[in-house]
């Protein structure tokens, strides 16, 4: 929606921080240097959502900051919060997503299915400037900007996640749970200076899938760390660590960017492996490291 | 979106039934003469809708059946189903939503909130080509075509209403709860051929409201028949039923057209009214009137 920008590049911004995001929204709001303001949300008896913005957004690039983990729930809190702001005289609205939602259904797979990563993309376009998040789930889609239709950002949280396991792991063993994983698996390590081998993975349903691990007698004095985009149902994490354990490898530390799982997949994941760490993209009890400099980082280079 | 209009009389209809509303589709399908469709809908561990039409939609004129108590989570799920239909070739989709929700924030009542009603309304006419309802919560807005850029028409359930009063209660007394309803209430009682009073509330938050009753001591061999649109939180219904005890009426029967009410206000309404009743316009325990007729013939008069 680029007609809508002002190119004004002293717009000063107010953070707008939506349940569940909070903490996210006082860090970014820290990095930037930026006016933490408040929104007023709560639901009515009826399921309905009351959205009121307890700050002053005239004249300022507003920005959302929402984690989309259940983001039916989420969208017309957004969509209404937006609204508000530019009848009250925002001058641009711009979402931070840590995690994006909807973007894993990228083809009709079956006839009548609908592809809800352009729909819901064509959605927040129309109601936001720009958008910001992190390692969104780019799979047959090549760039957000493919499906969305503003300025979006993904800042990569690979960086951080090398840093955590040189940081944090002796002589890691960097392991990609499928082959999409693999240039991805390949930066974590060269970045954290270790070596790193793919699994192969194949989907049967939401949450049965089977893994096959390559020879890994070679490296029985390595810590091996799975990591992936998103943990959600944990099959995928719990399938590889029983792979690499069954290999006399010691259990592996799970490196999620998003986490995604529930206490119940939260316990099983516990039993499978060494450890359990994630991103603070989405709030969740086994978070450890922060991505709001990163967030900070795509907010500034957002044009505006 | 009148552009995308045919104007085809014979265009065949297909009403494709959303979770919860299942039996209204299904009674509207039965009244109209028209096919009933298959819609596969589930949720993906993360909280995403999956959305699958199992029925050709190529040529027809789609009415999704779909009432919104809960908005939030049936609003994505109707955008990618209607926009599925659409690209599968649909000629035209209508929303038949038996409770219309996002009517009672029709103004911004402090600084800073977001006047949902026009929002949603917006949001609903991008996506719909027509809109068909049974008495939405008209207050401040005198009509739907004030908020919805798409042909709207609200069904009265009234006439439905007094022929179950006439029918089922002895000496009825109809009353309005406040004023917003006495025109309601009169028509009510007019058809059942009842006397009517109406009540004087004042509401103190979402869940505080006081009522103040006018002298009833003329009707004591009266039913009172307490009749609203809508029955949330219930405390409008409960103040009204002790102040019409207090003047040693009968407990009252609350008749509805919306029940909006979980199973702990239904257990103190219980205990307040000698019966609640309401009609299936959001499926419910104390449904007893159905309304598929009315939204049959509101149907039939969506412009096509």
């Amino acid at each position: 929606m680029a007609g809508r920008y002002r190119s004004d590049p002293d717009l000063s911004d107010l953070i707008l921080p939506f349940p569940g995001s909070e903490a996210q929204a006082a860090a970014l709001a820290d990095v930037l240097g930026a006016d933490l303001g408040v929104l007023e949300s709560r639901r009515f008896p009826d399921g309905e959502t009351y959205v009121r913005l307890g700050s002053d957004v005239a004249g300022r690039r507003v920005l959302a900051v929402c984690s989309l983990a259940g983001p039916d729930e989420q969208f017309l809190r957004l969509v209404f919060a937006a609204r508000a702001a530019r009848e009250l005289g925002a001058a641009r609205v711009d979402l931070v997503a840590p995690y994006l939602a909807y973007m894993r259904q990228d083809m009709r797979f079956l006839p009548g299915e609908a592809v809800t990563s352009r729909h819901f993309a064509e959605l927040v376009s129309r109601e936001f400037d720009g958008l910001v998040t992190v390692d969104p789930h780019l799979h047959r889609h090549s760039s957000l900007d493919e499906i969305y239709a503003i300025p979006a950002v993904a800042a990569r949280a690979a960086p951080l996640l090398a840093a955590w396991v040189a940081g944090n792991l002796e002589r890691p063993l960097v392991v990609g749970p499928d082959a999409e994983s693999e240039q991805w698996a390949a930066e974590v390590a060269a970045l954290a200076g270790a070596p790193h081998v793919v699994l192969e993975k194949s989907r049967h349903g939401d949450r049965d899938v089977s893994i096959e691990v390559p020879d890994l007698a070679g490296w029985r004095d390595r810590q091996p760390v799975l990591i992936d985009d998103i943990v959600s149902s944990g099959q995928t994490v719990i399938e590889a660590a029983a792979g690499i354990v069954r290999q006399r490898l010691a259990p592996p530390v799970c490196l999620a960017v998003h986490a995604l799982f529930d206490a119940d997949v939260g316990r099983r994941l516990a039993r499978a492996t060494r450890a359990v760490v994630s991103t603070d993209t989405v709030p969740h009890p086994s978070n450890r490291i922060a991505v709001a400099p990163l967030l900070a980082e795509a907010v500034r280079s957002l044009p505006r």
